[in-house]
């Protein structure tokens, strides 16, 4: 079995989003599988001092502009949350507590939070909302509430997001495969080709 | 005639060279030609609080590798300089030159003196080399290193950036069509469906 793709991704990241609605596919066409690795960009930035697009002059007005016609170009629903950018960390944990527990159901359940802020502009920070999102792609909502202020939990998080950075990840959506990183989606036609020419 | 694109660019860019050798097979599919509009992106992070992309902490290791990777993807020569980044001002200068009074020949010497930056590793900073540049391009040489000096087209390149910075560029390369806005390389399959469709 060739390894899985790790594919590290924040739950407020417009590319993250777009990254996890494409990721599988491209995935699929090279036998590999998904790793699902949530990210606290937050933490990420006060290391690298980076910032949110959106706030960023000239940048910002740009980004916004880009999300939406990045969404169009590669087919997929997008709306700008009413609220932007969200903590992360509810729906975050409740990923990586799936995983640990029922890898296959992660991957699903992360595009459900995605899908919920990105598309139905619901606030997946809440706790609540995250668990209720979670149940609906089929995750016991109580448990997925639990695992939200679960120490254990909390913890591996915290260890995800170290590992990250120790593996040089600074954004979202940021895909290590085979020692090799690509960062954004518009990276994805070289990891396709690297994937399929085992590197270039 | 519909409208040339606008391709904004620092000649210290790789993203902006990969994007010079590339852009002008992109306007010829659409029946358009090319603008070529230097940059001084050291005047443009001054205001946005921007850095080059090789200073920033994690990213920096993570870009030099993704150019040398982007031009394979590419297919186009790539060789990091010796020197990174330089002042642009004295190649900037000679293509703006150029550009007012011989167009046709500004895109075959702007993309000369990126070859000769990120090829064959020549300090084009340096006048007198872009000047030589140039020349083996087909412009008078003498005619190109006065223009260096000369203060109407200091002043003409002082304009083209601020207008550059009043259009909403931050970054290169940087293109705008009818309007539309495509920062870097990567947006360039967007630009194409975007002059196929008239937007989409």
């Amino acid at each position: 079995m060739p390894a899985p793709i790790d594919f590290h991704f924040d739950f407020s990241s417009p590319y993250g989003y777009l990254g996890a609605e494409l990721i599988e596919a491209v995935a699929a066409r090279h036998g590999r599988t998904v790793n699902w690795r949530p990210l606290l960009l937050g933490v990420i930035f006060r290391e690298t001092g980076g910032a949110p697009l959106t706030e960023v002059p000239l940048k910002g007005a740009y980004s916004k502009r880009d999300f939406e016609r990045s969404a169009r170009f590669h087919g997929v629903p997008f709306r700008m949350p009413s609220r932007f950018p969200v903590p992360a960390q509810a729906p975050s944990r409740i990923v990586l507590w799936l995983r640990g527990k029922e890898p296959a159901l992660a991957g699903r359940v992360a595009k459900a939070l995605y899908r919920a802020y990105f598309v139905d502009d619901r606030d997946i920070s809440d706790p609540d909302v995250a668990a209720a999102v979670a149940a609906r792609a089929g995750v016991d909502a109580a448990a997925a509430r639990a695992a939200v202020d679960d120490p254990a939990v909390k913890d591996a998080l915290r260890r995800e997001v170290a590992q990250a950075i120790a593996a040089g990840v600074f954004g979202s959506p940021f895909v290590i495969v085979d020692g090799e990183p690509f960062w954004g989606v518009d990276r994805f036609p070289q990891l396709d080709r690297w994937l399929a020419a085992g590197g270039f």
